[in-house]
C-alpha cells in the first residue's frame, strides 16, 4: 500500500462535525490519486456560523485547530464559507493555505469575467469576504435561495431545482459562472451542472485543486512581513499548540 | 456622593493589564465631568497584537471580555489600535461600541481632508483597518517612529522629539492632522501638539468623545440584518457570558 | 443664572428663517445641558436650496454668515442637508465645523455596515455629497418619500406613514441604519423609531453630537495646509466680516 | 465686416482683470477665424483665489457674472483653475459650459494614458477638482513649481526654464501629456513645447476646442433632472440677472 | 475649388463596408465646412464584431488598415463602438486618434453627471470599453433594445419609438444624456431628440468634433512613454505598411 | 511507454521561436508527471512585443495559432507576459485558457497580501494588465532591473544578482511576494530564492499548475454570454482555422 503523495488538512471553522464530513467527502471527490484529505474541526466555538460574532470567535477555534494539527500536512484548506481567518492562518501556518471562497473567486475569474454567487443565506457575509479578497467588481450578484440547510438533507431535489433556477437566473443577468456557497450545496454543482449553462464553482473542489497547485508549485513562505510567522510572542492562556507557535523563535 | 452619568466600559484586546491601565488614564484626561471609563482585560489571548495571527485571537478575547462586563455600561471602547472584532462587538453588544482608531479616523476627517498617523511599527495592519474602515483615500502616509514601547517608557523625551519630526513631515506633505497611533504613544499628543503645526489626533481620546456622543444620540441597535444580536445560537466550550449572548432568545 | 458651557453656531444656507427654527429645535432637543445652540440665516442667497447652482451660490452666503456670527461660539454647525461649502468653512473658522449629513453618515457608520437615506428629493445632490464624504460606500440605497415639505406640515402623520414604509423597506433591503434627509423630517424620527428596525439617523441630531465631541477634545485648527486659515488675500465687493476674515495676517 | 460665426463667453473667478486679460489672449489665439472670446471678470469676490474658501465665494461671483453676461453666446468657458462652479454653471445656462481643468484633462486622455500637472502651488485643490472630474486615475504627479506669477512676468525666461525641468521629469516618470496649470503659465506651452518631449496641454486652449466642438454639436440641454435650468426658485437679495434666471418658469 | 482644410481617416474595425459608408455619411453630417471624411475599411477582420474575441482580432484590422491610409490625414476616427485597438491606434500613428465611444462619453460628462447608453446588444462589451477609458462612474446604465440592425434599416419607425422609450427611462432614472450606440442607430438621434428630455449624443458625431478639436489645438505626439511610436520592432509576415511603421527608425 | 494524462497548449505570442523554447522548459520543469507541454508559437506578428501596438497586433496572431492546435489539448497556457487576447481566448477555446500574469497574481495572492514585480521593461503594459485583472489593489510596485534580454543569456549571473536586489527591496517595502516578468527571467527563481526572503513567484509555473486545477475541476465553459463560444460569424480573409472557429454552429 502507497503511502500518500500529499496529504492536505481540511479545517472546518464551525464545530459541527457532520458539516467537516460533508466537506471531506467533496474535497476527496476531486482530490487527485495521491492526495490525502485529513479533517479536522475545533475544540471550540460555534456551531454553525451565521453572523461576524460567531465568525470572529470561530477564528480563534479555527486558528488553535490548525496549530494542533498541521504537522505532516502538505497544504491546509478553511472548510467555511468565510474563508474565516485565512489572512492569520496564512501567517501563522509554515503551508500554503486555501480559503474556500478565496479559490471558488479565483477559479470562477478564470472562467469569465463575472460571477454571480447562490447561497442559503447571509449574502452580507459573503459580499464582505469576496470584497476583502478583491474580487467585489467581479461578483454579479447574490441570489437567495429560499431553503434551509435541513430542507437540502430533507428533500434535496426541490432544493436541487431551486438552485437551478437561481443559477439561471444569474446566467441570464450576465453572471459568467456561479459559486455555489455553503457546506449545504457541496456536492450539488455535479448533479445540476447539465441544466444551467454556466460553470457552477463548487468552492471545496476549488480549495483542493488551488491547495494542489500551490504545493506543486513549491514556493517557500514569506520571511519577513505581514504574512512572516509571529517569532517570540508571548500569550496568555491559549491552547498549547497555538501558543507553542506564537512563541517559537 | 453622586453616580456616574456615564459609564463606558474600555476593553482591551491585549492581555497586557499595564496596556489597560494607560488606555484608562488617556480616556479619563478626556472623559466629560459624568462619565465613568471602566477598563477590562480579557482572559486569555496575546500579550501584544503584533500580526494578524494574534489580532484574529485576541478577537474572540475581547469578544469574551465585552460579554462578560458589559452588563451596566452605556457603551464600550475597543482600546487596541486595530479596532479588533469592531463589528463582531457590534453585533453583540446592546450597547454602542466605538473603536479607537475607526474613532481617530473620523475626527481626523471632521478636522481637514487627509490625515498621516504616526505609529512605532505594524503599518500593515493599521492600512488594513483603516481601510476597511473605508477611510483608505484619507490616509495620506503612515510614518514608522524608530522606538520601541520601551524607549517611550524610558526615555519619553527622546520618543517624543521623534514623533514630532514624523508628523511635521506627514503635515509638510499634506496631511491636516496626524493620528498617534498605539498605547505607546496615548497621552503623547497634549505635551507636544504645540510643536507641530496640525491638530494630533489620539484614538483613546476621539473613542471617548465619539462615545459620549452615540450614547447622547440615544439610538436603538438595529433589530435586523447583519448588525442585530445573534438569537439563539449554539456553541461549544465557550466562556459562560459568551455562550449566553449567543444563544438568548 | 449659569452661562452655557458651550456656544454651538447653527448656520443655515437656505435664507428662510423658518427652516433655520425647525433645526435649531431640534438641535436644541438633544443639547447636552450646558450647551447654547445660536442659530443664523444668511443676508442673501436662495429661499432653499434644491439644485447645484442654488447650492453654489449658498455657499457665499452661508460663508458670509458664518463669518458675521462665529465669534463667541465654540463650534458651527452647517444646518443644510449638502453640507453647503462644508470645506471652505472648516478652513475659513478658527472653531470646529460640523456638516448634518457627515455626521449622520459618520453617526450611522458607528451603528452598522451600510445606511440608508429617506428623503422628499435630490437624491443626486445627496448621492454627491455622500460620495464627496467618502461614504458612497456605505449608502445602500436612496428612498425618495412622495410628499413635500408642505405635505410634512399639513399632514404629518400621512408623510410619517410613508416614512415608515420606506425606511422599513431600507432596512429589509440591508441597510443596518436610516438617515432622514432634509429640515422638513426633522423631528420626525423620535415619533417613528419604534416603527423601523433600524436606527433612524437624524443629522441635526448627529451634528449637534459631534460638535460636542470635538470642542471637547478641544483639538486645534491646522496651521498649515489647505485647511490653514487664509492670510492676507484681497477681495472685492465682499461683507466686511468675510472679507476682514480672509485678508487677517 | 463678416459677424462672428460663434461668441463664446470667457468668464473667470477672479476679481482681477489682468488675469482675465491674459486668458482672453490664449483663447484667442487657438480659437477658429469665425469664433469671438468674449472676457468677463465678476463684480465680487477674492482677487485671486488660493484656497477653498476663496472659491466656494467664487463660485457665487462667477455664477453672477455668467448670468449678466451669458445671452448672445454660444458656450461659456469658465477661465479659472479650479473650474470653479462648474456643474452649476451647467445647470444654470441653456448653453454648453466648459471648465479648462476639465477641458484640459480631457484633452491629455486623448493623447495618452496619464498625464502630469505643472503649477505654481495649489497642488491641494487641483488634486480635488481632478479627482471630481472623475479623472483621478489618469493624474500621475503634480510637480510644484518653485516660482510666483510675479516670477512669471518679471522673469519669464527663468521660469519656463523651471517648467521645462519639472515637465521634463513628469515625461521621464511616466506622463504621456503635462497640463500647464494656472493663467500664470498661459501660452508658456507654445515656447517650451520643442524642449520637453510629450505634449503640453494649455487649458483655456482646450476649454475653446471643447467649447467650439461641443457648440458643433448641437445638442440640447437636459429638460429634466439635476442639471435642467431651475425653475420658479425664489431668492434673497442676488444680483438681478442671477435672480431671474432662477425664478424663470 | 477649395482643397480640404482638414482630412480625417474614418476606419471601421468590421470587414463590411456598409457600416462603414453609415459611419462616413454620420460624419459628414457634422464636419465642419473645410472637414473632409476619409472612410476606409480593413482588408481582413470579422464581419461585424459581436463578441470579445472578434474585437481582438479586428484591432490587427483595425490597425493594418490605419497603416495603410493615415498618411495625408490630419486625424483619425476609429468608426466601431468598442474603440477597438484605441490605445494601440494612438501609440501607432503620428496623428490624433479619436475613438467614438471615448469621444461620446466626454461629450456626455459635458453635458451633465451621468449618461445611460442604448444599443441593441453587447452590453458587455460596452461596459467594458467605458470602465477602460475610465467613465464607469458615470455611466447610469445600459439599455438593451429589443431590436436588430436589420429592423432599424427595415422599420425604422418602430426601432426609433422604441429607442424613445429606453432613452426616456434613462432619463427618468437620472441619466442626464443617453449615448446611442451603434452604427445601426447612427443619425437616429437626430429625428427622435425632440422626444426625449436628455441629449442624444452620437458616437461618430462626437469624434468628428473632437478630432477637430485636437487637431486644432496642434499638440505634437509624445515622444517618449507607452504612447511614443514604436521604433524598429522587428515582425513576421504583416502587411507591408503595418510592418513598415513598427520597423521605422 | 504510457501517454500523456492531461496535454496542455503552451501559446507564444511573439513570434520568435527561442522566446517558446525557454517558457515550454519552465513549464516542462514544474509540470506533473503525466501533462504534456505542447509549445507553439503564431506565423505572424511581432518578433517580441513591447508595446501596446504590437501588443494588439499580436491578439490576432496568438488567437490564429490557438485555433490551429487546440485540438487535442486540455488546456492552453498564454506563454507571453501581457496574457495578450486572454479573454478573447477564454471565449474562443473549448478548454480553460491561463494567462501566465493573471496565474502569477493569483499565486501571490495566496501567499501574502500584496506582490511586487520585477521586469526589465514595459511597467506600464504590466501595470495595465495587472489592473484589468483586478489586481492593481495588490501590486506593491513595480522594479525596473537594468538589462536586457541578452545580458539575461550573456551574463546570467550578473542580471541574477540585479534581480536579488530589486526582489529584497521590494520585500522591505512590504511586498510578500515577487513576480519574476518576462522569458527572460524564466527559471531565475528558482536559483536565487534562497537569497530572497519572500516567494519568487514565476508566471509560466503558476500557469502551469493552475492549468492542471482547472483540467482538474472538469468545469465546462459558459453556453451563455460574453464568454461563450462564437456561433455563425462571418469573416474575411482569417486564417481557415480561425474563421471556422468563429462561423461554428
Amino acid at each position: 500500500m502507497r503511502a500518500a503523495l500529499m496529504r492536505i488538512l481540511l479545517a472546518n471553522a464551525n464545530t459541527t462535525e457532520a458539516v467537516t464530513a460533508i466537506c471531506a467527502a467533496s474535497a476527496r471527490a476531486v482530490a487527485a490519486a495521491g492526495t490525502e484529505i485529513v479533517p479536522v474541526t475545533p475544540r471550540f466555538g460555534p456551531a454553525i456560523i451565521s453572523s461576524r460574532a460567531e465568525n470572529a470567535i470561530a477564528a480563534h477555534g479555527i486558528l488553535d485547530c490548525l496549530a494542533e494539527h498541521h504537522e505532516g500536512c502538505d497544504a491546509a484548506i478553511l472548510a467555511v464559507s468565510y474563508d474565516t481567518a485565512l489572512g492569520a492562518a496564512r501567517q501563522l501556518l509554515p503551508i500554503p493555505v486555501i480559503g474556500m471562497t478565496e479559490a471558488a473567486c479565483m477559479a470562477a475569474c478564470l472562467l469569465g469575467g463575472r460571477f454571480g454567487l447562490v447561497t442559503f443565506s447571509s449574502a452580507d457575509l459573503y459580499r464582505e469576504v469576496i470584497t476583502a479578497h478583491g474580487f467585489a467588481q467581479r461578483l454579479s450578484r447574490i441570489a437567495i435561495v429560499d431553503a434551509t440547510p435541513y430542507d437540502a438533507a430533507s428533500d434535496p431535489d426541490a432544493v436541487a431545482r431551486k438552485v437551478v433556477i437561481a443559477a439561471r437566473s444569474l446566467a441570464a443577468e450576465g453572471a459568467d459562472a456561479v459559486l455555489l456557497g455553503g457546506a449545504a450545496l457541496a456536492g450539488i454543482g455535479t448533479r445540476i451542472q447539465a441544466e444551467v449553462p454556466v460553470p457552477l464553482v463548487d468552492g471545496i473542489a476549488a480549495a483542493v485543486k488551488l491547495a494542489e497547485a500551490m504545493v506543486g508549485l513549491g514556493l517557500p513562505k514569506p520571511r519577513t512581513g505581514g504574512f512572516a510567522a509571529p517569532v517570540g510572542r508571548a500569550s496568555l492562556a491559549l491552547g498549547d499548540a497555538l501558543a507553542a507557535m506564537l512563541a517559537r523563535r
